[in-house]
């Protein structure tokens, strides 16, 4: 029965269906299909859980599926094996897939090196088209998706493009590099994945070629791989900002759930606990007006706002490689005015509410005061840490979550308790 | 010298220059180039920066460039035009670019029909191979970049795609429809913008074909176009979740960026003289015991913090139409037990950290139970409301931002001076 309901499916819709079972499961169902989708649907699983399912494998059937798959998932596959079982399996390899391998291996996984494949079409500038479909009627059954023929000098350095629609519209004995696209996009081995995605977005890429330092031609990158990384780096950033701190989902166990929000609440914990002896410090004024109390929550709550808006606007401009950086110092100049304006804004119409509701005159602007002050103290606060965690390599992203929340709630208290000290007493 | 500069540059790297300048020096740059590369940088620029910049241009001279886009980009161009000035371009169109454009105008821009484009490469299922390549010599100045023709019955119904490297390696006297690759994936016109962005990365698609609900193939959707469809989404997602409520960039004028941080902002305020006179109420006992002030910063924060994490993980499992549901009831128990887990452990941590830095039992008490109770009630506040959000066609990421922050920041307050109520008086 399960082996007819999957006829006519595709191994992407199967993918989806594994994350239900247990590795063993997974074989049973798996042990059904044609080999092929066998090894689409291990290629397409995220990490974490085709490390649990190639358990159940031996090396030499992790060797079957490998060698139905593309040199670059192949290569993401074997950097996920401990050692010792990475060599058994690539000693199980087809040889040309064993040496394009090995050759990505080299290559560290979030760089264009990593992301690429070795399978493209490749043609000498001086073939006529003729000579060029003919290497192109090999070369078709190792490579599964392709675009367009790269044209390449006698050293291997990259001349250009033919996309697949010239070839087929031009006449047969016209020489390659005649027709070719010069002047095309390529990237080197060691660009960043979220730059070659960046490049391939800009200029609408579905393919792009990828040199090495001599400018030969390496490999290539597909669009399908680069969209993989633009959703991850999405998912990345959104954890950092909201406290998560290692890669988790609502699926997996209680255990590892409660274990990934543990780290930012403790610092937040911490920061908590900060405030409270900061507030300790304050004791007799508190005795004496109360209701200085009742206003920590809305300066602090602001301050977090404030911190987390500027830095989440910050975050995006460093995501955007377009982005002219206009200096330091004219960003600062133009977050203080927008600060200005909201902080005056903002204060005003809590000393009026509060005087309203409270009616305590002094209290009511020393709560304005200091509101006004930590709308702009956070906004820098909030414009300069992403700019500092990108410095150092940290994800800025970092900075639009507890991070900022934690220190803006001691700035706000501090901030508050100045203004009562300098007024008040 | 400005035209000597630009050769060899394409269309994309003039574009992010054009932002640093205003329409008239725009247009003075834009008149160097060649009218396909205007055309393209047109269609490259940003909404906000095009529609300003297109005002200093004539109706006939926007038909001049749209003349050289294609029916998507076209169509979207138009989308902001005004009214009037839009039938005035749309007069000036070539008729085959005009009744594309106008049959594409009829779609909504967030789904599949305003993602397509009409150029599409089409072949009936009983022609052969050598009447299909002579049909891409006709239509191949038109579509400027496909990867399959797509093959279709004699009523227009999609029945399947040959990819162009097929064709080259196919006997020229091959029927169509007998090397085709039936099964393909297609949508249809009225699927949202975001699940056809998912399917293609599913499925690794550089090109998927539109079909009406006939079956009949009216379009076809390009991955370049997708993905500025997850990008738009992810930074959309940011803003929801960092409590900017306009799209706004750090480079728009300080009024804008004011303006877009307000509205939280303001909500937020409200939230505070919520909490400053719900705490009001509590006057009598902040006065007896004023160390109660010095723990409802810990209280808040982690109220906070564990309220976006929940809700950043649902808006996490909602984004990704794998995750399979398990149903409202299994999801709240898990989220249940993660909340025990971590509760319990940061309780009993206050405890022990408030015995030793302040010595004062019962109200140490007090806070840890309320910090349980709190982590416990944000956990499901944090899950709910991102559902709700959805479930009412609101961004659930909302709900992963200000919003959950200025709840919780009520509810914990709430939580705590309630226990207050039940055990210091
Ligand atoms: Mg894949
Ligand atoms: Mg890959
Ligand atoms: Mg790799
Ligand atoms: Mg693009
Ligand atoms: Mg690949
Ligand atoms: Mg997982
Ligand atoms: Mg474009
Ligand atoms: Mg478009
Ligand atoms: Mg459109
Ligand atoms: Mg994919
Ligand atoms: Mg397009
Ligand atoms: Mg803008
Ligand atoms: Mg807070």
């Amino acid at each position: 029965f399960i082996r007819e309901s999957l006829q006519g499916i595709k191994a992407a819709d199967i993918t989806a269906l594994l994350y239900e079972f247990n590795p063993e499961e997974a074989k049973y169902v798996m042990d059904l299909l044609p080999i092929e989708m066998q090894a689409e649907i291990i290629s397409d699983l995220d990490s974490d859980t085709r490390k649990k399912n190639l358990k159940v494998y031996q090396p030499h059937e992790i060797s079957e599926f490998l060698n139905h798959l593309a040199s670059d998932d192949t290569a993401d596959i074997l950097h996920e094996l401990p050692v010792k079982e990475r060599e058994e399996v690539l000693s199980g390899l087809d040889p040309e897939l064993r040496s394009q391998v090995i050759e990505l291996l080299r290559y560290e996984e979030n760089v264009a090196g990593g992301l690429m494949a070795k399978e493209l079409m490749k043609a000498r500038y001086h073939w006529s088209v003729v000579q060029c479909i003919d290497e192109i009627r090999k070369q078709a059954e190792n490579v599964s998706k392709f675009y367009a023929v790269y044209v390449v000098d006698d050293q291997d350095k990259l001349m250009g493009r033919v996309a697949l629609q010239d070839l087929i519209i031009t006449d047969a004995r016209t020489i390659v590099g005649d027709i070719c696209e010069k002047d095309i996009i390529s990237v080197e081995t060691y660009l960043e994945d979220r730059e070659v995605a960046e490049i391939m977005r800009k200029y609408d890429l579905e393919s792009v070629p990828v040199v090495n330092v001599q400018g030969q031609l390496v490999g290539r990158i597909t669009i399908d791989d680069v969209v993989d990384v633009i959703t991850e780096q999405a998912e990345e950033e959104r954890q950092a900002m909201t406290g998560i701190s290692e890669a988790v989902e609502e699926d997996d166990s209680v255990w590892r759930n409660a274990r990934a929000r543990l780290p930012w609440l403790l610092i937040g914990i911490f920061g908590g606990l900060m405030n409270a002896k900061f507030m300790g410090l304050f004791e007799v004024q508190l005795a004496r007006v109360t209701a200085i109390a009742f206003f920590t929550p809305l300066i602090q709550a602001t301050g977090g706002n404030v911190g987390i808006q500027s830095s989440s606007l910050i975050v995006q401009s460093l995501a955007n490689p377009n982005f002219v950086d206009e200096g330091l110092w004219k960003r600062l100049i133009k977050v203080f005015f927008v600060a200005i304006l909201n902080g005056l804004f903002l204060s005003v119409l809590v000393l009026g509410a509060n005087v309203l509701l409270f009616g305590e005159y002094t209290l009511s602007l020393i709560v304005s005061i200091a509101l006004f002050s930590v709308v702009v103290f956070a906004s820098f606060i909030g414009t300069i840490t992403p700019l500092v965690l990108n410095r150092f390599g940290f994800n800025p992203a970092l900075a639009a979550g507890p991070f900022i929340t934690t220190i803006n709630d001691l700035l706000g208290l501090t901030l508050y308790f100045l203004t009562i000290r300098l007024l008040l007493i």
